[in-house]
């Protein structure tokens, strides 16, 4: 160890990701990335850039933010003063950090709150900024119960919710996210939808509304672009502003020249992301139906995952297996959760793979 | 204002990166670009990556470190026991995050100090992580005293050299790195060298002696990869690991898998690397000659800008009247410096262009 270590830093916990594997070639179902390739419209935009690397990006990556707010504007049928512009709009690299500049913007000097069985990201960044927390538990069937977020004691000054839920798969309803909301006129609400596309409501049409609302979304799930990382944060434009300035004090550029021109072409090219997503729930639910059929308890999922318990084997065992058979999937060795195995979404090959292999184990 | 700023945030003074105009198509010698676009190797390496986006980058940018490694050896004749390997490198997007990340990982708690002319953008990281800092004036000349960082007082932690400097331009011989490291063994010292390829020493083949030692470079200037955001820290393999920490609590994948293509192949097209920064050092010679007989006070610039003060016509002026002729430059409106003007070093066509807009403006 050095001896130039900060204290703070050798008390850090890092996030640990995904294992990307380089010993073999796996069935790679544990990082939730989407299994078919960005849109052909997205890598000829990444191609076409690549030329034009010698400069800099645009600090604040207004194409990425322009194409946002059209796209946004068009789900939701926002339009004349309603209508979003850029104002509404930050785009960072991959919504963890994102997340990360919501210390510095927001939370610190504040407790925060987030669910018990949630993305194991939010106590790692909140630690690298000494931003304190405690976590609500979810109910036994892993929902969130609202009223654990209504009458939060004074020292509680912002919220996380991860919805749809990772690693459970669950959404919770828009209309629990107004009450939670309403609740908290005084408190900051983060909606962390970075798998909201696979059948989840997106909080994000309510930011003019509620100015407590900070909605955060990532092209690396629906619009396949894990490899590029732009994550995007909604909010009235007081709030992005805000992480603007933060974003210019750590890095001003953090989007690349190809990551704006792939997440642009990715929002525009609105045809290829309906049939993807729409491809990946149905085989969500292909492959949920089968894993129960298998004797699985299967949570409900609205993502692009499914958090499951087999019967008869421990979940560790199984996942021992699958990494043998060559098919990677997640294992949480956490309270709660140890008894599960959170499973990515593939190809419909894939997920015959998996059932496959999954089959074997179990006989 | 919104309500939900965190006290900090409402304090911090973010750094202004050069203009990036949208306006009109300018001759743009203001952000330090290179001047010639990637290698066309780099270019190939992105376009033929551009169809693995929708997978997760390497956390590690493994191959980058990799690649720096041997490119490394090979500048410093490091061979055996000697050499390095990818331990001894960090990589993070752009220096600029290299340089934050710092802050949590080894400064924070303690007192840094630097130059009083220097890069803007070091206050401003340091403020976001509040670490406290005191400035060394440069000497007259913006010469960088040795004696000024020997005997330093004990509440001081580490010490940030940007060596060449800027926007001075002039570059502190090895030697005198060396006096700074050996009289703060147990401080760390940070050598930014963002411009050192464009002659000046670099001090990362010392890193395996010095343990206090950690080196920032970028890709962005002699690499030609401004857009892409890539940067590295060099050092003891104990201080990496600290950064990875770090890493790992901020943003597990901050270089994208086009920025990790394109940054290795820049690496391993030494050929070309060669080429271009030769030519941009032998431009930079013959503009010095012309704006000094111009009458310009040039400071010797190892860097690939330089950093000039006009005689008759206030720097501003000169800054303000280019501008309108469609030649961008950069002008810092600050004590000891509001009389200089910092000149990227383009092509030699955009050299000449800059030459007849200041002769006309003189006239």
């Amino acid at each position: 160890m050095t001896r130039f270590i900060s204290e703070q830093a050798a008390a850090l916990v890092p996030y640990v990701p995904g294992e990307q594997p380089k010993d073999r070639k796996y069935i790679k179902l544990n990082t939730n990335e989407n299994p078919y390739p960005p849109s052909e419209k997205v890598i000829a935009a990444v191609r076409e850039e690549a030329s034009s690397l010698r400069l800099y990006p645009d600090p604040q990556a207004d194409a990425v933010r322009d194409a946002a707010a059209a796209y946004f504007n068009e789900v939701f049928g926002l339009t004349g003063r309603e209508a979003m512009d850029r104002d509404f709009f930050f785009a960072g690299n991959g919504s963890d950090e994102v997340l990360s500049l919501l210390c510095p913007a927001f939370f610190t000097g504040k407790k925060i709150v987030f669910a018990d069985i949630t993305y194991s990201f939010y106590p790692s960044f909140l630690s690298l900024f000494e931003v304190p927390y405690e976590t609500i538990p979810l109910a036994e069937d892993f929902s969130v119960r609202t009223e654990d977020y209504l009458n939060l004691e004074d020292s509680v000054g912002g919220i996380i919710l991860c919805n749809p839920n990772a690693p459970t798969g669950r959404g919770l309803p828009l209309a629990e996210i107004v009450r939670i909301l309403e609740g908290n006129r005084d408190r900051l609400v983060v909606v962390d939808e970075a798998y909201v596309d696979f059948g989840s409501e997106s909080a994000a049409g309510l930011v003019g509304r509620y100015d407590n609302l900070l909605v955060v979304q990532t092209l690396s799930k629906s619009r396949q672009l894990a490899g590029m990382r732009v994550g995007l944060a909604i909010g009235c434009p007081e709030l992005i502003r805000v992480l603007h300035t933060v974003k210019d004090t750590f890095n001003s550029y953090p989007v690349d020249r190809l990551a704006i021109a792939a997440a642009k072409a990715a929002f525009e090219d609105r045809a290829y992301f309906e049939e993807t997503r729409q491809r990946i729930m149905s085989t969500r639910e292909e492959t949920a139906r089968s894993l129960q059929e298998m004797g699985f308890d299967v949570i409900p999922s609205c993502s692009n995952f499914l958090f499951v318990k087999p019967a008869a084997v421990p979940a560790k065992d199984v996942f021992l297996q699958l990494r043998e058979k060559g098919v990677l999937v997640r294992y949480f060795d956490k309270p709660r959760i140890n008894d599960r195995l959170r499973i990515t979404i593939g190809t419909p090959e894939e997920m015959d793979a998996l059932l496959r292999a999954v089959r074997e184990i179990l006989q």
